[in-house]
């Protein structure tokens, strides 16, 4: 469990695949666009791959790092490629004014991505509710969702290598609720926060 | 804007009234009960009155301190007596195994209290993400939702004279997505986190 491959090569790609590499985990980077996959893979460095879009992927975590609209088609497309796999979910399905849910149905992409992925292929989302800018330059906290708990041990180890604040919130069902913290999020920065160098997290108070 | 009314004799009405006596806050309570009333009158001291159900409140801000099935009646129940006032939600509308919302639709409990609340009431959402317990020991993030600029001024006025800080996120559209946050709340306090003795809340990475 010292691999992950990144299906994508933007911005939240190369946020993640930094801190990967940094953590110490293999990187194998997926994408259609070749041009963009060899200039994620060198930007990486530390012995990060090239993998063939659609083959199976040789991280145990693979990452979707893709706009929302993308995530269910391709991991569709990939299909029983991904068999065994932890698949990692990290969209957030704004509306068009980024007040709600592209969906209306009380779901998300990440229970709908299940419904599409191999029956052996265990579905994590988090990430969600960390602005790009904020994984680049701090260490928020990652809410978790997912119904294997062995799978979400996966991602747990993988985020903290990170240096990121794991934090379980429950079964897959609960990724509908975190892409409502992505809401709030969004809300906090254009309102009561005013910038975007923040993310949601949990005060303890213990004492 | 130094009044306020509870509606409620419970625990959060007890804990919310604690801290508005202690920030100088004049404090009037309603209840149907009027045993618990006049207990409630009693332990918060420091000139809290009682009011009589269903009539105009005292204070400039109208807590309902109900559960969440009580609050839209109640409201209706008071009606044009809540003319010209700020009327807070602070419900958890949980559904029966705490990992979603009692209403399927994208509503919330604030946004249903606006529907039958006076034209000129203004409807905010605040308090749901904080457990009691911790209201009675720290001082947690308060996100606040509302459609009046100026009712969330009051209130943030009002929860920041708690000692609690006040984060505006958004419309009162976002109450849906507080709602959520309270979801997320007890999913955290029983998975990830393991304890009720905490808050979500907001770290910045300014540096």
């Amino acid at each position: 469990m010292n691999s992950i491959t990144l299906i994508g090569t933007g911005n939240m790609a190369r946020a993640i695949g930094t801190l990967a590499v940094a953590g110490g985990y293999t990187v194998e980077v997926m994408g259609r666009d070749q041009a963009k996959v060899d200039d994620l893979v060198k930007a990486l460095g530390g012995g990060t791959t090239t993998g063939k879009w659609g083959a199976v992927p040789n991280g145990d975590i693979v990452i979707t790092a893709l706009l929302y609209n993308g995530v269910v088609p391709v991991v569709a497309e990939y299909g029983d490629a991904l068999a065994g796999k932890v698949v990692v979910d990290i969209s957030n399905p704004f509306n068009a004014t980024f007040d709600g849910l592209a969906h209306s149905e009380e779901t998300s992409i990440a229970q709908e991505v299940a419904k599409v992925a191999p029956a052996s292929a265990n579905v994590v989302k988090v990430f969600n509710t960390i602005f790009r800018g904020v994984l680049e330059k701090g260490r928020p906290t990652a809410f978790i969702a997912g119904d294997d708990a062995q799978a979400k041990v996966d991602v747990a180890t993988f985020v903290e290598s990170l240096g990121l604040r794991p934090l379980d919130v429950g079964g897959l069902k609960m990724a509908h609720w975190l892409e409502g913290l992505g809401v709030v999020t969004v809300g906090l920065a254009n309102n009561g926060v005013g910038h975007w160098d923040f993310a949601l997290g949990v005060d303890e108070f213990t004492g």
